[in-house]
């Protein structure tokens, strides 16, 4: 088989799977080539995957090592998908009344929601988290896909105890968005006890929701790892929780003028 | 820049957008190549791909022609995923009582169900669909993976209408699983009326949740043109829906012997 055909084949089959290891072996075999061959067919793939800056091919040394693909984005690619995002996020029409904006179409573009994936992909790729959590329902293809990009089961926290979840553990919050008393529900197989936890989300305001993801994996001893939120309103100043990373900041929202102030966060790394 | 770099580049830039058509233009530009050169690396990108059996690269002809990746998965593949499911799902320590498996782990585990949703990319590739739909929670991340695949918008039915979803539409339908009356709602903007709809969803029982689906869709004068299950029940053989497409086939679950009978669905293509 041809260097091009077989560095080709190597992209596809590491990029498929992004963050795990696989042995040079597997392609020796799968190619029936030598690993000097395969060595050289990873610079070419890792010089290739360098070129698009959508991630990089990493060897990893050692009895247990191998070349895995990492998801990443460039800061200029970046730039572009924040500006995007804004745009698309400055469209008067979703004004609902009351602060709240319709984004179901934006959190449900798997297109624009893999990108964004792959920018927290990138901020918490050496945390050593064993999950990303989020909590239902407009975050969870975003965190499916961070999930995806950084090899880690997905945990998504309910808003009732479903039967289907079998026991679980519930907390009550306070969500300042919704003005009351909110639930959340985890089952107790969802987690194992002392590990930690990436939280994504697409939305905080006060920090609340953020805060009672946080608060119900601490009732299992998962810590957390890291926060990244689609966006985050500027107001108010002092949210509930401190440390995270937004992609974009929400202004005021004026509803008599039917305007929408959102800025990039121009600190992401 | 070399043959292999570009067709790696190729490779990883089309795979990133399953689905979208990308004119030979936009690589002879990236790559200051000629369109005979861009075209020859298309024909070495395609036997890549072709060879790892995820997918296929084709050319579309005309104006607004060009080269896009479609996802797929072969026969094998298939079999492979579909005995990996079975035997996760056939762990006794699943079962919860009252006929109900904990299947939250697999649905979340987004390197099964990249899996699961390039079977049904494949199956539903041609059948000109303007959306995926799905009912939260637990098919969101499997039918988001088959919307990134087939290049469509996710479109969430909610249980409860949320003040950030906007105006909705709801209806009532009976569920056998939990043999009560439950609810959907839908925002108005969610859908444009006179489209059609992949229904992807996790499970089915009697088919009271899909057919729900269906008919809240058709408030909207949707149609549905095409329903992927990862799960459907034996029984009952009679659903409220006939036209579906299941990876596997639940049988008895026996509380008591602590046993899970489960079959591949071997007529999926």
């Amino acid at each position: 088989m041809k260097r091009t055909l077989r560095v080709g084949a190597i992209i596809k089959i590491l990029t498929d799977s992004p963050g795990k290891i696989f042995p040079l072996q597997y392609f020796c075999e799968m190619f029936d080539a030598a690993k000097s061959s395969i060595s050289e067919d990873m610079d070419f793939a890792a010089e290739a995957i360098d070129f698009t800056g959508t991630g990089t091919i990493e060897t990893i040394p050692g009895a247990k090592g191998g070349v895995r693909f990492m998801a990443g984005i460039t800061d200029e690619q970046l730039k572009n998908l924040q500006e995007e995002f804004c745009s698309r996020i400055k469209d008067s029409s979703r004004i609902l009344g009351g602060g709240f904006l319709y984004t179901s179409d934006i959190m449900f573009d798997t297109g624009l929601v893999r990108r964004i994936a792959a920018v927290f992909a990138r901020k918490f790729r050496d945390r050593g988290a064993d999950y990303v959590a989020t909590v239902e329902t407009k975050g969870i293809p975003l965190a499916a896909m961070t999930a995806h990009y950084l090899n880690l089961p997905l945990v998504v926290i309910r808003r009732e105890a479903k039967v289907s979840e079998g026991s679980t553990v519930s907390i009550n919050y306070f969500s300042g968005s919704y003005d009351r008393v909110q639930k959340m529900s985890i089952s107790k197989r969802a987690v194992v006890p002392g590990s930690s936890a990436i939280i994504i989300d697409d939305f905080m305001r006060g920090g609340g929701s953020t805060k009672g993801i946080a608060d119900i994996l601490s009732e299992f001893d998962v810590t957390v790892a890291g926060t990244g939120i689609a966006i985050a309103s500027k107001t108010p100043d002092k949210k509930k929780i401190s440390d995270y990373t937004a992609i974009l900041y929400l202004g005021e929202v004026d509803e008599t003028a039917r305007t929408i102030e959102i800025l990039p966060n121009n600190q992401i790394f």
